[in-house]
């Protein structure tokens, strides 16, 4: 299953369709994320790190979230891709948090070409970009480390967003370096970034777009430019903020759950994402018996 | 100010008003409920668990659910009492937990008098009560483990919801045991499971509800029977589910997220919550002139 | 290469020879045993824990044995029986537990029949053995969890150290629930528990003993009653603490390092042990030119 | 009592005689540390990355390390002076780290002005010296960031090591950053840089030693020259190699236990490094009448 995850990340980044990847952070979000129909999930450093309640300054170390993707590949059949950061360090650091990803049934990493610690990209203020050198290493060790062959390398052009780099330079050295896909990235509200990149571009492997802040661009457009994937980077978290903030105001204010009752998810609803039913045929099968109606109940129920 | 948690969630334990804890899970929400005005945090095992992709039958380890602590006391100035299931083992585990909370800032801890492991109280099927004598020494060690005096020891009576076990005796005798307060639980959707206790209860310590099942009952009755505070005990989490059950089936449909950018918390919103100001602030501080304009930047942005 | 630490556990078990397990309780003791010659590793609950300071009483939670146990797994091409105590709860925390094993690619593991929080076999005082049908559901809910069919389960009979149970009864029980093996655990100072387990047991599974009581039993008794291994399970670690003992005394005493230089492993055989040699031939391959030379280097040594 | 810990060690720092730190790297090797008489606890990037089987490269990531460290500090009432490489990053991952120190009861921490991922200083090949200004904000981010105004902050001069930089100016640079010690690190296999640093410093702050490489330097010299604290900073390590390699060579050749028994230490020492008894006591008053004759027990080993 796990190998097949990686071969299903595999095939939407080489897809004929324009394919999608919703955001996850944890294991309930990758469950809503399957449950609605998506066909992979993008574990996003910012969402992971905020919903943790630290920064997506690399304050999670590696092992902090390598804990967090287990919890995630552990609640969902879909592949995910991991936002890698930078790689949470050099060229050897990179091909630690690979390991710890495969052992954790995780389908492919993006890591980005800035230096370590990262700032978010949409943050103010200088961003570091690494020399190509660096970064054209740190793909070649990514590319030696993995053992399922399916396992994907994705690399991530910030150029755009630091202001600095050659970036067409960079993406074929990536590519040539053995980057399975690029993420083109970009802050602009426009997607003047994407299209400038793709007019010069040759097609030699699959883009990735993330629109976060050029999301009012129509979708149509990068089907007409050949883009493979588009991430939502960050939405199912969002979302649950706002919901989060309003439903938590109008308890404190009501200081009753009567009005709210009905516009939340259930109790039975938690216990359907956790699959309780399998655990209740499990007891059944593995421990029938040992709890009604025998001495051992008895006697612990005594009082 | 660790110590100032404790004090402060033993003062809204012995207020004179009925006080409320509301539900948090992890970093983001212990940050959103701290921001909404509430006075103190319940980290509820349900929800805890379910947020993490798994069940609230022990499934997360007791160091598992002292990382997720560690996140969210790290998150807020808040004091937040710990859901802490029947002590995730017997009364040595009880104490290895406790020793865990107070070095990561937690304020108290509730234990429960069922067996482990654990079921959650909403579950259908047979729930394991633990005997008076076994709880009782969980209690007593519990007392005897804690460091800082005000740290707040609550037993949860698990009788209603079991269906068995002198509820009264239970309470009396976890009272003298040692515990700071008492939780009736009950799974009925009225309230009649706590009215029935109130009448017979001597009001020896403060007695905490939790109101999940029976959230019709109007929040005045609590304050006419004295009791001391009422924990809203899953429904930040339960607001989050529906929020990205809607958010994402919208950009699963619309392919677009042109349609939800105004109705989710903004990414100037997250940097917010993450307090992104203060690192900018410490990078002044700490790395000013590191990086704009310096050799090692030109250096390192050669291409 | 994880597969294929299965099968060679599985092939040791079945040999036709007498095998042996040698403990080991973290990354450098799994290289020093496998650098030693030894086909297999006993990760041992007492020693894991009394290296990492607590005590064999579940003081570590079953993530926090996972976790040193990738570590282990890490550091050796040998397969591990890892000592699983009682599972870590009931069946479905054994379910957790081999998921968690399988994913850091340990060999197989061992379960014992007694009750959680188990207490080690050689502690004073009563110990809690658990019922013929509790552990029989574990046994199988273990088997129904593992994917790699060649997953070693191994079901270890604690009847002869709690003095309690039809050992026979429960051997086939354990036998026929699908243990692939038995370990027959005695604290006598003689093999007669173990004399008298073979002469009744119909050979139907291969049998494991533990002499670490018995120690001075020759080890030809065990080929003539055709047990399959033999566990040496905690002998890697105690050698470590008397010469930590030592060595820690003399520096104290001679205030100098002197003396000891000569009786303790080099620096440089640490070195070895890490395999830093790998680490710079990735270096070289990866970051080249990166470091010497470079104008980055130049800027960054400035001062 | 981790208040008393953090004074210790400032005690220990200032204190008029010669002090010294012995190495741990695990809680038996603490345990053994204090059991043998010393002062303090040297916690080593190098003997806690080996004795996992990882490399002294930052392969551990921070919160690895702070797990370790927990373990630590749970086994001994010793102050321990944590080895803290870098730092884990920039000035932001060092003022994350004291903060899980300080609640894991550390005393405080040592930073070496390298560059991220850090090598070991006897490591061949090149090593990246920080620029002072950066090195400075780390120890000014660290200053500001203990609660505790008795947590020490050691800086580590890497200059010798390295081969380059001013190691003067460096070392009071960062004594007017607020450096409580420095410690002088060599390579060399006699004292003369120590030597030479001394002969120009002017003792505005305790001076520590390191001498791993010139171990056959007298003890009496350091004296002589007003030095403060002397680290034996991977020994304790080392003497536990050797015995592990050695013993697990005499099991695996003389396929028997015999001959070895009595040179290793006995379970009942292990034991008693777990403090067994406490927790014997404990249960005798925790947990008393639960298990002998009761009705449960007679319930549960029914069979």
């Amino acid at each position: 299953m796990q190998h097949n995850k990686k071969v299903a990340l595999k095939n939407l980044l080489f897809s004929k369709k324009l394919e999608f990847l919703m955001e996850a952070h944890n294991g309930i979000s990758a469950k809503i994320v399957e449950k609605t129909g998506f066909k992979g999930i993008w574990a996003s450093g910012l969402t992971m790190s905020a919903s943790l309640g630290v920064r997506d300054n690399n304050e999670l170390s590696a092992s902090q979230v390598l804990d967090m993707l287990e919890y995630m590949a552990d609640s969902t059949t879909l592949p995910i891709l991991v936002d890698g950061d930078t790689g949470h360090g050099n060229f050897n650091n990179v091909r630690r948090f690979i390991q710890g990803l495969e052992k954790r049934g995780i389908a492919g990493v993006c890591i980005e070409d800035k230096e370590f610690p990262k700032k978010n990209s949409f943050q103010e203020g200088r961003q570091g970009l690494a020399s190509i050198a660096e970064f054209v290493g740190k793909i070649k060790a990514a590319k030696d480390t993995h053992q399922d062959p399916n396992f994907v390398i994705v690399a991530r052009l910030e150029s755009f967003v630091v202001g600095e780099g050659n970036i067409l330079e960079r993406a074929y050295a990536y590519r040539e370096a053995g980057a399975d896909a690029l993420v083109v990235h970009s802050k602009k509200n426009t997607a003047e970034d994407i299209l400038s990149f793709m007019k010069d571009w040759n097609h030699e492997c699959p883009i990735i777009v993330i629109p976060t802040k050029y999301y009012s661009t129509p979708t149509d457009l990068y089907r007409k430019l050949n883009i493979s994937m588009v991430i939502w980077a960050n939405h199912t978290f969002r979302s649950s903020i706002r919901a989060m903030e309003e439903v938590t105001r109008r308890i404190y204010h009501e200081e009753s759950l009567n009005s709210i009752e009905s516009e939340v998810a259930s109790v039975k609803e938690i216990f359907d994402y956790q699959n309780l039913k399998e655990l209740e045929e499990a007891e059944a099968k593995y421990f029938s018996g040992l709890e009604i109606d025998s001495p051992i109940h008895t006697a612990l129920s005594l009082n």
